[in-house]
């Protein structure tokens, strides 16, 4: 087998080895597609370095197809198309008492602190694992992943048909959490400052505002009739979308934390107490959010074909990632695993 | 009749008038007893004058007897002893609408943007009161008022029986918080710098941190077996305790935001995401939270009689407020409005 390996500096080497034979309760995978994400450029520029200890084989974004069972797996048959939730969980913290496991006090993430995907075998834990309908493709299978993340926001927050959300940055996570908004009957619009990125929704017929020329409180205002929004996902990251996020939301609206905001930034809390608002953190998925993910691409309703902007081969992984540097406007770079078989 | 007007400037005039006729919908009252605010002491100090143009009748703390019946009140009898929730929403707006009338859009609290209770007639309207029980002094009543700020409280953070959770600021306030929490069965601590208050938790049981002189963090994850508290209501208004909420929240766990923040404070979001915190804003009261704050007096749950630490008549009202500028650690000062009549 060959796996690629991030060995700093945004630098890859690709090495050859022994598949790893599934122990009782796993299964080796014979990997399809695997998506870039943006925790994997945080890795490639180097800044998780501490936490990834390079040479190290990252990748989570993953189709696969099962090639070997472990003793004991079940309900798993070799051949089976699959993904993977990458979250190895501890089972035995309070988080998992409270059964919370995918955000357990000692989670793993595949990927970043174990072995990943980018290689063309992989053995995970069969309880990992999620089978594909014959109707999805393994390269969308490779965005189940993201669109997963988006589904546990939209859980998170609770919006209901009917609401009104307001998407704060409108990358690939933004997009996906406004498509899934839609399909679960909310009316939902995008604040973005990049044109590219907003003619990407309009192709999904997402209205957006660009924050930057527009004023996006009145917008919301108007738009929601005095109200304000029922629900602000903040994906963006950046401290002019805590400002207005405040500001955007309803009484008693939910604001969804999707974003990762390393430094702690000056949250408008007079705000929380006025208008008795909420704001509720999202962080990976459970289970029922890849249920519901696989479920949104199987039945059309979730149409995640023009996210796919690259594929490349396992040996080209290098350029993959210097392009998305070239070009952060992209969706979703998946690279193919198998350069021969398993293609769609 | 006479009225207590706040004149700016950390003073108050007496002034005589006629008592107001009730109009269609209304109920005057004959004022029994006025608790004195953290807001009022606000007013006091000339930081609210715009809002409340002075000279004003301030005071929103009351109990009453009914005295006069306008037309088509139903429900209530002249001698009837009540206490006024004293919202004043418009019934019209968006917040309205969806049945959150307590943080309309347009709302007037009485005693600050509407005439209030340092008076010994006030009129106000029928839908502001609730029966006390017979077994409710009027003295004890004037508390139902904070009380139902605790209740609302505990309902906002859906605190429930086995929970643990932190009260940061052991005032007024933060000290019937945990009352209440006691009384839905939750474990609770207080954390508080201040000796007088924490002794004062020390009557109910209430174990107490000073956080200068104790690791909070660490002592709630020794008290929580490492989990992290259900429920953190953050009461006191200051930075540390913002950056201490976020590290003594359990994953998944609530912070109750109570306190008001007028600079916006640096808040950790990472840990929102990281742990899928909630910040859950709480304002005021819903007519519920009165009801069972009623309930918990009536029934005993919560004596609040060393929660009184004064009791001035009207003509007095000067001194009441001075006396908590020098001696900040009371707990609550009452006025009485009916020199003669009406005592408990
Ligand atoms: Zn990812
Ligand atoms: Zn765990
Ligand atoms: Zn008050
Ligand atoms: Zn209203």
């Amino acid at each position: 087998m060959i796996a690629a390996q991030y060995i700093g500096n945004k630098s890859f080497q690709i090495v050859e080895g022994s598949s790893i034979p599934p122990k009782a309760g796993e299964v080796r995978l014979n990997v399809g597609y695997v998506g870039i994400c943006g925790t994997d450029m945080h890795i490639y520029h180097g800044v998780m370095d501490q936490r990834v200890n390079p040479p190290a084989t990252i990748g989570h974004e993953i189709s696969g197809v099962v090639a070997e069972l472990g003793a004991g797996v079940e309900g798993f048959a070799v051949g089976d198309n699959v993904v993977v939730r990458p979250l190895d969980y501890c089972g035995q913290c309070p988080a998992c008492e409270a059964g919370h496991s995918h955000v357990c006090q000692n989670l793993k993430f595949m990927g970043i602190d174990t072995p990943g995907a980018f290689q063309n075998s992989w053995t995970v834990k069969a309880r990992t694992l999620h089978k594909l309908p014959a109707n999805v493709s393994l390269q969308t299978g490779a965005l189940v992943e993201p669109l997963a993340v988006a589904c546990h926001d939209i859980r998170r927050a609770n919006l209901k048909s009917g609401e009104k959300a307001v998407v704060i940055g409108g990358g690939p996570i933004g997009q996906l959490v406004a498509l899934v908004a839609k399909s679960v009957g909310a009316e939902v619009i995008i604040s973005e400052v990049n044109d590219a990125r907003r003619e990407f929704s309009s192709q999904y017929d997402i209205a957006t505002v660009n924050p930057l020329q527009q004023d996006l409180p009145a917008y919301v205002k108007d738009w929601t009739n005095d109200k304000g929004a029922d629900v602000v996902f903040e994906v963006s990251g950046v401290q002019p979308a805590i400002d207005v996020m405040t500001q955007i939301a309803a009484v008693r609206g939910r604001i969804c934390m999707v974003a990762i905001h390393a430094n702690a930034p000056q949250v408008d809390l007079f705000q929380f107490f006025w208008k008795e608002l909420e704001l509720v953190g999202a962080r990976v998925y459970e289970r029922e959010d890849f249920d519901m993910a696989i479920d949104l691409i199987a039945t059309g309703k979730a149409d995640l074909a023009p996210f796919i902007s690259s594929v490349n081969s396992l040996d080209e992984i290098g350029s993959a990632f210097a392009n998305i540097d070239n070009n952060p406007t992209g969706m979703k770079a998946l690279v193919s695993c198998q350069s021969e078989k398993n293609k769609d």
